[in-house]
This record gives C-alpha cells, sequence and structure tokens, in this order.
C-alpha cells in the first residue's frame, strides 16, 4: 500500500490531528552511513513540532542532534485494510534553554524508561505529510 | 524509549518470530537526500527475507532496488508501556527471475491495494536486531 495513487493525502492540519491521538512514532535518520529507525513516545508541542524525551548522551541524540530527521507515525487496521501514516521531516535540535526545558520537563513527553535525566529533543515539523487508505478487499 | 539500556536485546529468531505476527512494516530509506518511511505490508520469505509487493515503477521501487534499506516493525501497548521493535537492515532488490515471480504471486505478500500489477521486492535480512520494552510505571 502507500506506493501509488490508490490512497487520499491529507493536509497538515488533518495529519497533525492524527499525530495526537497515538503516543509512539518512530524516528527516522542515518547512523553509521546506514539507514536507522527507532520507535520512541512523543508528544506535540503548540507550534506543532515534535517532542521526544530521551536521556543525555543517548545514541539517538548523537545521531539526530542538527540534523534533518523523518519521523513517522501510523495506525492500520488488518482486518479492514483501512489506516493512515504521518510523516514529519525536520531538523532535530536538543532542547538547550533552560526555561524551555523546565517547560517541557512539566508539559513535554513523559518517558516509558525508569527515571532518569531527561533531555528533550524538538523535531521542527517543516514538512508535514500524510496519507490515508481507506481499505479495500484483499486480493492478490 | 530504546535510547539506553533499560530494555533486552532479542536475539535473530526471537525477532523473526516477532516479524511474523505483524501485517505492517516500514521502508526506511533515502528520498531525494531526505531521511524517508513508507508503511507497507509484507511477509517473510524462507529464508528469512523481507517480501514486498508493490507497482512495477513506484517511487518507491525506483528509490531502493539495489541499496540497503531498513525495515522495521514494532507493537507498543500505551497502557503498560511494553512492546517490541525488530530492525532487518539489507539489500533491497526487484524480483526479475519469472519463477520466482511466479512462486510469489502464490505465496508471497498481498496487496492492500487495488488491484494491479505486482511486482516483488526483497529485502535481505543481513543484519536482524530487536529490542523489547517489558513495561514500566509512568514516571516525568
Amino acid at each position: 500500500m502507500f506506493h501509488n495513487d490508490a490512497f487520499r493525502a491529507l493536509d497538515r492540519q488533518e495529519c497533525l490531528r492524527l499525530l495526537a491521538k497515538v503516543p509512539v512514532g518512530r524516528v527516522v535518520y542515518t547512523r553509521h552511513a546506514l539507514p536507522a529507525v527507532l520507535p520512541i513516545n512523543f508528544s506535540l508541542d503548540a507550534d506543532a513540532s515534535v517532542l521526544l524525551r530521551t536521556s543525555p548522551g543517548s545514541d539517538l541524540v548523537r545521531a539526530i542532534d542538527g540534523v534533518v530527521v523523518a519521523f513517522e507515525a501510523d495506525e492500520f487496521d488488518a482486518a479492514t485494510r483501512a489506516g493512515w501514516s504521518v510523516v514529519v521531516t525536520g531538523r532535530a535540535t536538543i532542547v538547550t534553554d533552560p526555561d524551555e526545558h523546565a517547560r517541557l520537563s512539566e508539559t513535554g513527553p513523559t518517558s516509558w524508561m525508569p527515571p532518569q535525566d531527561a533531555q528533550f529533543v524538538r523535531i521542527e515539523s517543516e514538512m508535514v505529510t500524510g496519507r490515508e487508505l481507506r481499505g479495500t478487499p484483499g486480493v492478490r
């Protein structure tokens, strides 16, 4: 699916509304010159950027700080073969401003990991694309 | 999650067993020098390579034929914050052998799209990695 015209393109507002529904997405980046992907829970900031909470000095942070990455989320129902996918593409940056860090510690994404120091990463929503698959009968 | 040591690494056999449970994964590649990701249904071949069914001349095929890509699948439960993720990294190639094409037309992945000519793409499972997150209480 999702490789020809048999889907509906979603506008930016639809994409952001769908993104806000799911807790986990996937950061897509390059690591040691190979394509890499890492699932991570996230939240959306008021400016529609994607907020990640990771640990200082993590491999992920080292790989993506200052780099354009993609962030993908989706939902599919195998029974109806329907679903959607949204991709945010933009620069990822570590949040270094202390006030911003304090704000995100209160209102940003929580961690799915045991307690640890938090480092927040923001992915700007420079490009937001999405597609909806409405479901088709199974065919070979 | 999945960015420090608080998860369990899965061995290749566990990864393949989990991959076989889900119908949809995500191809991770580079498109116009940017990270790109596309959800697609798939199946596993007997040699553990990932099989995709797409349409001839699709953007995806043009972008990944002959290239090393990552293919990711996962399952997460937001309530328990538990789940798993598996990534297969390897070269993607269009299946050009007529006998192989015929075999996959019978036993390969079905399409979630309306009927169309099929083109099969195989992603070799050169590297298979996976991680399990067992679930932790929510913490900020």
